[in-house]
């Protein structure tokens, strides 16, 4: 499925290795089931008419706590993988916040969180999209479905990546007909107010930082401790998020 | 209201700045109808036989982009309040990451948030507590309510804040008999795996960072933009998170 995907994206203009960085995050997708983040993307990017395929993310400030970082133009799954590259690259010494600005569409956030928890890193991600959840009292979308990823790596070799959209269904549920428009509301029925506030606070978060266009922020830190195998043992079998 | 708990909390061995920044703390809470974090933790505070009023936070690590503090302990409450403090006196130039071991109890994260929005900062933070809450799929307390607070500033006076706990019900509605132990379940309903992967995730970023006892993690930034004006135009009067 990779190298189907590789070949496609390649033929849209992309160089090889980025054709197959995005190959590699739809092949991923449609892997966990997140058919909206799988094939059907590699179907839209080829209806795209102003792909820019030479375009490249740029690191506008790096320091050691903090860095910025500007789409350009680029995919934002390329401008992702940029990012997750650099801090594999170069961890911070403890912590580092990054701002993503132009960075749209990201794709699945756990993909991503997942690469940097796999590398050693625990990450916190969160991405801002089209407007599409409205108050839960009603009138026009206020924010995006706006996940939010965590990923804390393991001792063990599986580290728990949790990824959770505000959305009680997703866009992609409703391009394709599985959910009804009205469905796509903060989850969480008689308490949706709480993932509304989520989605409110990251909404603001990303716009604050990282605005006004679509972006992401990212938090990365070298975790000082192992807690996840003790949750393992703890939950004795049953499936922890991002467990496949 | 504040004069009443100070006098009580002073009465407990505390030094007066400290017995005030309690009382506000509760206070608040009670004007905000947060009744577990308000006068029941003053009543609290007057039965646990171990307090040490004299202990003080200690901030161990201090670097551009990251703090490391010890509550050392302190109540949690004076652990935040000395962080807030420390981050309005000297905010970060970008962004900072602060992990707060041994900070237990925490209150209402989204006072500690409110106050860095109030100062400027856009501040994000959770904190873990005892395990109460199970997987949707059963079996023993897995995780803390873990609330996750989100404060935005705003140029208008009115800062976002987003303080979201976990839980179907708070811990503070089980002791007082308003809901059973069997309803302290992850929020959701039929939703509440992505509640518990929530949880999940900010119970391990907490243990990575800060534990293994129960501790915090803050972010603080300042903003680059000024997003709350503008969602508070389209929500057309609607209620948004944290006003009153």
């Amino acid at each position: 499925m990779v190298d189907e995907f590789t070949a496609r994206i390649e033929a849209l203009g992309f160089a090889a290795a980025d054709a197959r960085t995005l190959a590699e995050h739809f092949a991923d997708c449609e892997r966990r089931g997140k058919h909206g983040h799988g094939r059907t993307r590699v179907d839209w990017l080829e209806t795209l008419p102003d792909l820019q395929p030479a375009a490249r993310p740029e690191r506008l400030v790096a320091e050691g706590g903090y860095e910025r970082w500007d789409g350009s133009g680029a995919l934002g799954y390329l401008t992702l993988a940029a990012i997750c590259e650099a801090q594999l690259a170069e961890p911070p010494e403890h912590a580092r916040v990054i701002a993503a600005v132009r960075t749209f569409p990201t794709g699945a956030l756990g993909y991503w969180a997942r690469r940097l928890a796999d590398g050693g890193l625990v990450a916190v991600l969160t991405a801002t999209s089209p407007r599409r959840l409205p108050h839960p009292e009603g009138g026009p979308p206020l924010t995006g479905t706006n996940p939010l990823a965590i990923a804390v790596p393991s001792s063990d070799g599986r580290a728990v990546v949790a990824d959770t959209s505000m959305g009680r269904v997703t866009y992609g549920d409703v391009l394709s007909g599985v959910a009804a428009p009205e469905e796509l509301v903060p989850f969480g029925g008689e308490h949706a107010h709480k993932a509304f506030a989520l989605a409110v606070g990251l909404q603001l978060v990303v716009d604050a930082l990282a605005g006004p266009d679509y972006g992401a922020v990212l938090v990365v830190a070298r975790p000082d401790a192992d807690p996840v195998p003790a949750l393992r043992a703890l939950a004795a079998g049953r499936r922890l998020p991002g467990d496949s």
